[in-house]
């Protein structure tokens, strides 16, 4: 596996206050063990299936690749200009970790490393699909614009951010951020479908 | 996430005998669990660090996404013609499932869906870098080929199939087997470094 690199920062990160609720709140660092962030309700290496897996039966045990939840900043102001709002508070859609300088975070390959300073580092896990929840707290912040939770959804695709897992434990903080990008390879099977 | 879905099948899947050896035997079937094969060397969540992993302190323990191997037919017949070989029997590498009629296994998307059946459910971690340790597996049945044990890390480059990880715990067996390939958006800030 060759990968290779681009440097960018972190800018904030935030956790769960102890509510249950997805909203999180800005925290100096986040000290991650191999299961995600201690205490948090995506905090695991397993979780039961939900509306994300249809296919699956609900409550059903599976592999979790939803420890934390990564957005950046240049993406949720796309969705705000997208919306016509003012802005979009990562903590707002439950966030974990706010990046800044990777270009198209959401889009980026599925195994990336992102190295945390000298800290944790964490595998992407696949872009994040935007839901209706995170869109009703968005709406929350704007009384006047009725039916915003419904245009989130859409406005979000290819910006919301990706979930990841730890691969390595450690302390995730504002600072500096580097991405391990594996090969890209297209898969050329993908024209017999 | 949009999956779209190739269907192909599984030929054999094989197991470690309790010696310590990655070397694996063919089984009727394997019985896996979030964790991986019971009793296999890499059954667990986490494993130490090892020499894939040169960034990290050896023996550090890290996130695992190498639960099985998955290797397919083709390619095992592909890297046989490159070594001018007979064959190369999956069990000499390791393999845990061996597929057939996917094209190109070890290019498939990192995040594919490999379901086995109405069992198990695996995602793969990515490509399987080709070791020497392998290559001196490959090369111990053919003894008048010095050598050979160097050549097989370059012959099995792109063909030596991918590593893999329980997302539904189940059974794994010859038969039926459907791959999910999830949405392929090149990422194009790799022009960018």
């Amino acid at each position: 596996m060759a990968f290779r690199s681009l440097s960018a920062r972190i800018s904030h990160v935030l956790a769960t206050p102890q509510t249950g609720h997805f909203r999180t709140s800005i925290v100096p660092a986040l000290d991650v063990d191999l299961r995600g962030i201690p205490g948090d309700r995506h905090y695991g290496f397993t979780r039961p299936a939900g509306a994300r897996e249809r296919w699956y039966a609900a409550g059903m045990e599976m592999r979790s690749g939803r420890q934390l939840s990564v957005v950046s900043v240049e993406e949720l102001k796309q969705i705000a200009t997208r919306l016509e709002i003012e802005r979009v508070e990562p903590g707002w859609i439950g966030a974990n970790v706010v990046v800044a300088g990777v270009p198209q975070l959401t889009l980026l390959p599925w195994g990336a490393r992102l190295v945390c300073g000298d800290g944790a580092v964490l595998v992407n896990e696949g872009d994040n699909a935007p839901c209706r929840f995170a869109g009703a707290e968005i709406a929350r912040h704007f009384p006047d614009r009725p039916g915003l939770d419904r245009l989130f959804p859409k406005a979000a695709i290819d910006l919301r951010g990706i979930v990841a897992s730890v691969e390595r434990a450690g302390t995730i903080a504002p600072g500096p951020l580097t991405v391990k990008l594996p090969q890209q390879k297209p898969w050329p099977g993908g024209t017999l479908l």
